[in-house]
């Protein structure tokens, strides 16, 4: 069984959109994981398919409506789904990498992408929808958030990547930004690599990029090294 | 002058993808911005036009060279550009709203996207780029970050959005996270909108807003309160 996406949003057109090259698209290829992307408005109501209203209470926007977009969960993820269904939503809990592990570890996962001013709260609890934030700003719709959020998933995907890129993730989940890089020419425009990385001392390269780790985290994030 | 994005990827097919399209595409379509694609491999060597080699000291994966990063950073944005140098990576600080706010108002920005393990440190100096965050997970890529830097900035620029779509934000700007929206029916699946936003009384609709804000963002995000 292969990990399994199913995306809900009023733009179909985005998907695969990145994901359909590079690592994730070959991926998607080799059959590593599967995308199937469902349109709102295919459940939208009379003629003009309405899938929004105004928001109860007044002010600016449109909400999505509960019916509308229960029936469009209902169709692909019906009752013992055993996909979480995620709501990309600035309001939700922060994407975390030890989330997105957890993700790319289950059967895969249900991304509802809202649009305007948000959607309706009840089918948030009516369907259990669990929101998630991939940063503190606001994007045009959930849409770019449903694509960061699969691609992180789908590089953790058994298979997907070589055991080369692994580097940076662990780097990351020890709470430490990653260390400097180097590569050739050893001089540029007047700037060496560092004299311990050419050493050969692995013990000594060892410690320096930890210390450099620590000493970035320090000035960039303390709030990872709580 | 419109706000004037460039890219740097070895991905050029990945833009615009959802920036094509919808709220960001039309703009684009009107001019208010404008995307200029670059692929970092025409500046690559030899005749493989390789951009990475080995990390110095040794290690997993592959680094990007400073020196064809930079030929391919300085071809799109010479010495005085006064766009900023984006370099999306985990390690950078993280994206904020305020920080959207500020880059939506300005001339634009370059985006450089890494990819493999990172790319050489000297570059990132001798070039002055900036790392930029969208968040705590790591990703394939910088690709998927750039198109959610870019569509958090462009829905801000003059023009691009109605007035309609403002509220979100502004709510998030406040540090507060956004109130349960509802519309229309009144009750779905024996569940009803709360009274007091059928009730006309603006005071204390505002009221419940602002306490159903608060008790959010105190449950998901206290550190959004500190």
């Amino acid at each position: 069984m292969s990990w399994s996406a199913s995306v809900l949003t009023l733009f179909p057109e985005m998907f695969p959109g990145p994901l359909g090259l590079s690592l994730a698209g070959d991926a998607l290829a080799r059959g590593l994981w599967s995308l199937d992307v469902r349109d709102i408005r295919a459940h939208g109501l009379g003629r003009h398919r309405a899938v929004d209203d105004t928001p109860a209470g007044g002010g600016a926007g449109m909400v999505i409506r509960a019916d509308v977009l229960a029936a469009a969960v209902d169709e692909v993820s019906p009752q013992g789904d055993p996909r979480p269904r995620l709501l990309m939503s600035p309001r939700g809990r922060p994407l975390t990498q030890a989330r997105v592990r957890q993700l790319a570890a289950g059967p895969g996962a249900v991304l509802v992408c809202g649009r305007f001013e948000g959607v309706d709260e009840r089918v948030i609890e009516g369907r259990g929808l669990e929101e998630v934030s991939i940063g503190d700003y606001v994007l045009s719709g959930g849409e770019p958030a449903a694509l960061v959020l699969m691609d992180a998933c789908v590089r953790l995907i058994p298979g997907v990547m070589g055991k080369d890129a692994s580097g940076a993730e662990e780097s990351f989940e020890n709470n430490l930004l990653e260390y400097p890089h180097y590569t050739r020419p050893r001089e540029w425009e007047g700037r060496a690599i560092p004299d311990v990385l050419l050493s050969g001392d692995h013990g000594r390269i060892a410690r320096w990029r930890r210390e450099q780790a620590e000493r970035l985290t320090r000035e960039r994030r303390p709030d990872l090294l709580d």
